[in-house]
């Protein structure tokens, strides 16, 4: 009789504790727009809107920690706190706007040597942890097709130097710029700055957040 | 007897006048590409000599007006002394590199909006004294064909206001960006910032001065 | 009889042309800090009362020609219809914070050698039409007494550029910068950036207006 | 007679390891200027020919570890090699000049709040290996002395940021900017940009260097 109350017991407790030792902690680490992503439709909420859909509810815990005006180093000078100490199994880094835009705006833009040099820090402290990373080039600045945006140069610099660095440290890509450029180019046949997936040139509109949440699920959930 | 008397003041009055009449002066306006152009092998300097190849070279007079550093409103403040002071019957205005690179360079750019507006005013005043006007879109920051030399946004975005610019004012447009990138996409396989048609991203070797010479001439003589 | 019928004629051209002939235009020139000056408690508001208090209403006419984010090519390009169309007698120019704070905030600032070329231009044009012109150094960005406001040092070379210009140009000074500054050293014991005469650091709070018009009624209204 | 015995083999031990065991290690680090202070007249050469005057030459190793462009974040990435692989007592930081400066020059200055931020962290990991750490204030961009230098304002400021950061982390401040400005205040009459301690505004002259030597002197040597 005891034994069985125990085994009842250990049972209560297996249930109570199990989702906890499946569930798989991802942690969304980038600036304002990551920010914006846990709001109700944001691309956080959605991402995990379509877990629901399709019965993985359970399975996985997403944390937003998005900063506005974050730039590579700030993300680094707040990983501790931010991501470390959560014990995440998988950390999809998305940065890059502000070290570009920063440049113009307020003279405190980051240098494309160190932009290269804080991001591999981030990657290779997040991977001594065992964590799975996946960095995502910066969607936009500025919707136009014909790379008029004033950002486009820097910013495909910048893009470029994050595939160099998915590809040196074997993180998976999620190549936003691309897919929105592509997605821009069927869609934006008057070459508007913004309005198609982003409200102000850089933040998501629906369409925006829907899109990425989707190529998100597309490589990190299989 | 009368006859050839009229025929000696006819010749007399033509060795008088007809160099005057018949000598077309250009002057070429603008930054430090421009004050190159006039070197040994500058595009100038090889505009003279196909000018000369096509016997046309005692029919023009060629000019160039050009300071390094110059933005769309330093063409302004001089124009007076450099440009209308000579009594051109063609100008030649090519700027807008320093108009976009100084915005990062030493955080003195030129605004949009100013850029429209200073560049409008070069116009109409050389149109003002009946001056044909040909326009230039700035050739290159960067050689790079994938849009990641770093102005390429702001360099496209400001190229944009020149055609505009051509086209609203009946000015002759010298697509130099079009030009230079469709050369590059055809010559720079390896993607090489300088080297192509630049020494040095923005200021022209033998073959960028060369091509910039043919596409002058295609237009300006006919 | 007849004499009478003088006088009545003397009085009646006289009261048509005299309020014409008496009454100084002054316009006042410059940025948002006098976009903001023609406001309730605005400076030159404040001006027209002193006027006022003095007798002195029907004498002068005060128009505020004060745009926000005004540089002083802002200023040369738009003098022809919003000071010169206006036939004024006396031009009251405040420019120089944005040439100075756009370097930082949209890498479009001003040259320091076109900042003096312009505003050269800006007098000559005003002057050949027998304006009477007053120049004003720029009050402050940022309240600060230890120079520590991060604009100070450019603030004050443009300022000493501006009090050079008013030596050479036979204008009369009203050097805000230094009355701001004395005003602080008494009153900013705690060298706040901000709130002993301006909101923001930049515009200003009703004591900053109040010290503009009478610094300025010192030296205009004589 | 025993008692000399054990004299004589305390001084061979003394000499033998008084070298290793005496002999402090002090690392200058910082930029630029650092990197120019172990040329033949720069300021750490100085310092280690006033240790030969003292006869303490073989008490101290000198170490320069200065890199051209450096910022406080370039400091922070390479301080593991270059500073606590070489197990140094002393750590002298010297930086600021290019957390101002490129601002300006290249848009990727430093933000206030991550100027601080990584400074804190660089004297933090050096203290954690209990290493003296001695804080210098960048000492001009321009020697004029009214305050009209360019980047006066932001040099104060975070000249300002260093004070507070030697007082938090009792760390000594060696306040350059203070002392480069009472000379300039008593030598440079003609309010001069460059030529009294510095070169070209910001790099030591031979005076310049002597000075940063004797204030340093006074302050790590006692």
């Amino acid at each position: 009789m005891k034994k069985a109350v125990f085994i009842l017991v250990a049972m209560i407790a297996l249930s109570a504790f199990s989702p906890v030792q499946q569930k798989q902690k991802i942690i969304f680490f980038g600036d304002s727009i990551t920010q914006a992503g846990v709001q109700p439709k944001g691309y956080i909420t959605r991402f995990g809107q379509m877990l629901e859909q399709k019965g993985l509810k359970d399975k996985y815990e997403l944390i937003g920690a998005g900063i506005g005006g974050n730039k590579i180093y700030d993300l680094y000078l707040r990983m501790e706190d931010d991501v470390l100490a959560k014990n995440p199994d998988i950390v999809v880094i998305w940065v890059g706007v502000n070290d570009v835009w920063h440049k113009q705006s307020s003279g405190t833009g980051t240098d494309a040597d160190k932009f290269q040099k804080f991001y591999t820090a981030v990657i290779k402290k997040l991977q001594a942890k065992n964590i799975k990373v996946f960095l995502c080039t910066p969607a936009c600045i500025g919707e136009r097709t014909d790379f008029s945006n004033q950002q486009d140069g820097d910013l495909n610099l910048y893009s470029n130097f994050i595939r160099t660095l998915a590809a040196n440290n074997n993180c998976t890509l999620i190549d936003l710029k691309k897919f929105f450029l592509a997605y821009n180019l069927a869609n934006n046949k008057d070459n508007k700055e913004s309005g198609i997936l982003t409200t102000d040139r850089v933040h998501l509109n629906e369409t925006g957040n829907e899109m990425v949440a989707q190529e998100m699920m597309k490589v990190i959930i299989k």
